[in-house]
């Protein structure tokens, strides 16, 4: 449980309300004072006390013994935990002996004069308390209950905090203007996973935009300068874990600006909205590109808090004769990388070495993955290589060096070691520790999965190319690295952000020729571009994920007031929720019934 | 034009970013500065300067002229109108004779040293500085060029400034928690005007919410205390003028708190925020009832700038002969309302008297209303009561004192006379003056217009009742008054909220005995009520009518960067748009085309 008001001053928390003080500011400076609080029963101890809490924490409250006030002292012994109160009473310092060091109002405790019961708490499917015990479910239908917990209090409050300073820092520090932009708009190319909304033309539907991407650029063409927002966005991703349907931005955008201006303003913003009880962070953040995060750590968000980097030990095995290593080094640009887990092979308390071995569940696909760590003798320059210990254990694999398997698939098994060694109690991250990393560099665009003779955009097709690689869009854009930059947190990527192609054709070779969209459905923006745009780039931070992991949330439902379930539903309201074919109507739209719709593609086959 | 850089200091604009200076901020204590610039060239003068413009203003840049910079020249002389430069050069004094007293860098010039071309402009359908006179629908179109006039810079910075503000005060000096709630809810009971958002289980809708107010109010619940946040609403109205089918609420509640509370958090939240070129406004702010209201105004909204009050002239038609007169003061209290508008019937340059009279534009359905100043003389009593001079005009209404035409066509009346006189240049309303209101003591239950046996909520079903009223809940609802309130601007409702009902039983008695709505579609509030509800109450502030009304914009699409059109367009990016019967099908969702629905009544018809 966290106290989240050392985070905040508590004056005016009791402005234009009923209450003088909230109960978790009381203390020895008030003995004597007559005050009145207004909140929830926590709970009745030994019909003496009522244990009153509020959002700024918990008071003890006398109740009165004496024969005269027999009435009040009733009206006490029958209230119901989680009932709502308000009491008039006199603080006093608790009897020597009775303080109680651990509740910060631990000093005094208040003698109730009056109590008035404001409503009284009938249903309580579980106690506030022992909530965190709780199924996710139940805490989910029962969301409002949920949030009277300390941890889920200290959660959106710190939230509102953080957010609060980042809008100090963008607009009154640096004059950012804050503009909204609009939630229903055109479905974007390509743009499956947008929710959409249907108008009263018949056909026609607006969308719920992934990101303001379009409009922030316009507005850097208006003249607006520098804009930010924070941004509601909408993602229809089905039931994809820890993922929100509907989620927020910090959404950024300036112009006249480049890569460093972008990093060093979002440095200043990090460092400035910093919760003081997290400790200090450094800046500036520490800056890798795409290509030594993949070569290093076979991710492009690599978790700097531990070592277990990838070595190449390509060498150590050129004479090898194990079968599938020859096979690899066979082919062209064949190599060999090797992660090195310390004291991997050491017995934990619950099992012996193979419990570490997460093999299993890994697709290993095209590569191999192999435990050695019991053929040591053979591998002295690998461990050399490795700076291996005995106790060790060492992954290797095998395959071509710009293989996509590769390196990721160490990288995967590195996180899942620190995972498991951390499950048996072995301690390699600190949790208090903060560790933000720029990726810069990335490719401007990838081979498409399906098929890799196509481009598709490594992030966006807005996206300007490095200065140095422009000339190569026309001949070889596979080599074209973006002026694009992530932020990573603690190995998840919280921001993401680019400078932008502000030149028509540019934009329009990039759309058409390369990427072999249709430039129509973006025309608006090339026509805005030929109209003196300015240069410009941005980036946006997902707020929820970066909330989520400075308090520790396991979590992104745990920042957020009414998330949705997995499946995207509101298990409180019971949203989504069916709508007669009369309130569709409007809308020009029916429903089509999953039975109907397996006889309509009969029909087809037929 | 509005200079909006008085404002706000503009240092720090020019952090992380190319230029070292803006425009708009350059003057004589800069001369002999090295400056850096970058903006659009608002235009050319005789070869010899450019005007270059930012956010921030206009500076006059010197063309070269000299042989040795023939380069630089031609470079500029070469500039289209709107392309985007960055210019280094010195700050010097503008020659004796050449300042520019109306331009706010007219002190000074800058001799241009070196220019970049940072992009050309193409395409301009209009020129910037002539923009009010294009067609709302080509500014709609190009909004990004539309943005780039002062007055549109000027809207949009004054918002941002104005709710940054309104944050320091609910955040920082009140305590207020800034809690995002979803806008992908469930359909609420009655929300015809509610966008519906198909979701991937068959059949299943979410729905856009018109407001947060059932998760304001489980935010009390949940202990969240001090609730505020800027909320992005939805409200489908096909194609009202000056609605939008999104816009922003200043959005705000509060536990233990009473009516004045709450009116008095807002007077000085809006105090707070007020933008300081705007001058003073004193609170408190007056405050009206509801009956007052339409029995001085004939409206729950006056606007209060100017006189012209009902006035109740019954007595002096006790003994008249005039036909609808005579016919109204037999029926039960039947009445006779009159206003008089001040030289109404004197000639103007541009018509006779009786172009004042509005009379064909009303539909003056059971009342009746008539121009009765040529029959002077036989109302000396009226023009007593009604305080008119030799050459005002007065209308009457007859009708019974309940009615809810009577007054209420006097009410529009009274603006309608003073738009007109304002029309005809004379002037009624101060533009720099702003009239707040408080409206309260509304009814709590209206009858329904389609059947007034039965009650419909006056604003919502959640309002409580004023407190000495309660019991008549049980026995004339109809007499209950609500605690209810409403701020009114300059005669525009820019606010309204009230203190909610806690109690779970009174709640459902609202619900189900006397609105015969169906309580289960609300049954996860009722639970919420019936688990600890401390009293709250709390109000929404409609930002865009706030704001628009502050800067005296004709509509609110002038203060919303990317508003829609009348039919809900997007007129850029041609918004909403057709989508495939394929992107359709996660949807179970099918377009019902209109030819189909004629054919499909027809089936039913027969």
């Amino acid at each position: 449980m966290k106290d989240w008001t050392s985070l905040m001053s508590i004056r005016s928390s009791s402005s234009h309300a009923s209450r003088g003080h909230t109960c978790g500011e009381l203390c020895s400076s008030h003995v004597d004072e007559e005050v009145t609080l207004c909140g929830w029963i926590q709970y009745l101890r030994q019909d003496l006390f009522v244990i009153l809490r509020d959002f700024s924490g918990l008071v003890q409250i006398l109740i009165p013994q004496d024969e005269s006030k027999s009435e009040l002292k009733n009206a006490f012994l029958g209230l119901t935990v989680e009932s709502v109160i308000m009491v008039k009473g006199r603080v006093r310092c608790r009897p020597e002996g009775q303080e109680n060091k651990k509740m910060s109002t631990g000093e005094i405790e208040v003698c109730a004069e009056s109590m008035e019961v404001l409503n009284t708490c009938r249903k309580l499917p579980f106690e506030i308390k022992e909530f965190v015990k709780k199924s996710e479910a139940l805490r989910m239908q029962y969301r409002y209950l949920d949030l009277r917990s300390p941890r889920m209090q200290y959660n959106l409050r710190l939230r509102s905090q953080m957010v609060m300073k980042m809008r100090e820092y963008l607009c009154n520090l640096h004059r950012f203007v804050d503009v909204e932009t609009p939630t229903l708009f055109k479905r974007t190319p390509g743009g499956a996973k947008e929710f959409v909304v249907p108008s009263g033309d018949p056909g026609k539907f607006y969308s719920l935009p992934q990101s303001p991407q379009q409009f922030k650029q316009l507005l850097m063409v208006a003249g607006i300068d520098r804009y930010f927002q924070l941004a509601r966005c909408y993602r229809d991703e089905g039931s994809k874990p820890d993922r929100q349907p509907e989620f927020t931005q910090v959404d950024i955008e300036i112009s006249f600006v480049d890569q460093a201006g972008v990093m060093s303003l979002i440095e200043g913003l990090v460092h400035y909205s910093w919760p003081e009880d997290k400790g200090q962070i450094n800046v500036p953040f520490p800056s890798m590109t795409y290509e030594e995060a993949i070569r290093d750590y076979g991710v492009d968000k690599p978790d700097t808090r531990f070592g277990m980097k990838l070595v190449d030990v390509t060498t150590a095995f050129q004479e090898s004769q194990i079968e599938f290593i020859k096979d690899a080094l066979l082919k062209p640009s064949g190599c060999i990388q090797a992660i090195c887990v310390p004291e991997g092979t050491v017995r934990t308390e619950s099992g012996d070495s193979h419990s570490y071995v997460p093999t299993p569940q890994l697709n290993l696909q095209r590569s191999q993955c192999s435990l050695i760590s019991k053929q040591i003798n053979l591998f002295k320059q690998l461990f050399l290589m490795a700076q291996a210990n005995a106790g060790d254990l060492i992954f290797i694999t095998a395959g071509p060096r710009e293989n996509v398997v590769c390196r990721p698939l160490l990288g995967k098994l590195r996180l899942q070691c620190v995972e498991l060694l951390e499950s048996y109690g072995v301690p390699v991250r600190d949790p208090s520790v903060f560790h933000f990393l720029w990726v810069v560099d990335f490719p401007l665009f990838l081979p498409k999965e399906d098929n890799p003779e196509m481009l598709e955009a490594a992030h966006h097709p807005f996206t300007a190319p490095v200065p140095e690689d422009a000339h190569l869009l026309y001949t070889q854009p596979r080599k074209v690295r973006g002026q694009h930059y992530d932020l990573v947190l603690n190995g998840c990527e919280v921001g993401g952000g680019s400078i932008r192609i502000h030149n028509a054709s540019q934009q329009l070779y990039v759309l058409d020729t390369i990427l072999k969209e249709d430039p129509s459905l973006l025309s608006h923006l090339l026509e805005a571009l030929d109209s003196g745009a300015p240069p410009h780039g941005g980036i946006a931070l997902g707020l929820d994920r970066l909330v989520s992991i400075i308090v520790g949330a396991p979590s992104i439902r745990d920042i957020i007031a009414f998330p949705k379930s997995f499946r995207g539903h509101d298990l409180m309201s019971r949203a989504p929720d069916f709508v007669s074919e009369e309130d569709l109507k409007p809308y020009h739209i029916s429903v089509v019934w999953p039975s109907a719709d397996i006889e309509g593609q009969q029909d087809n086959s037929v």
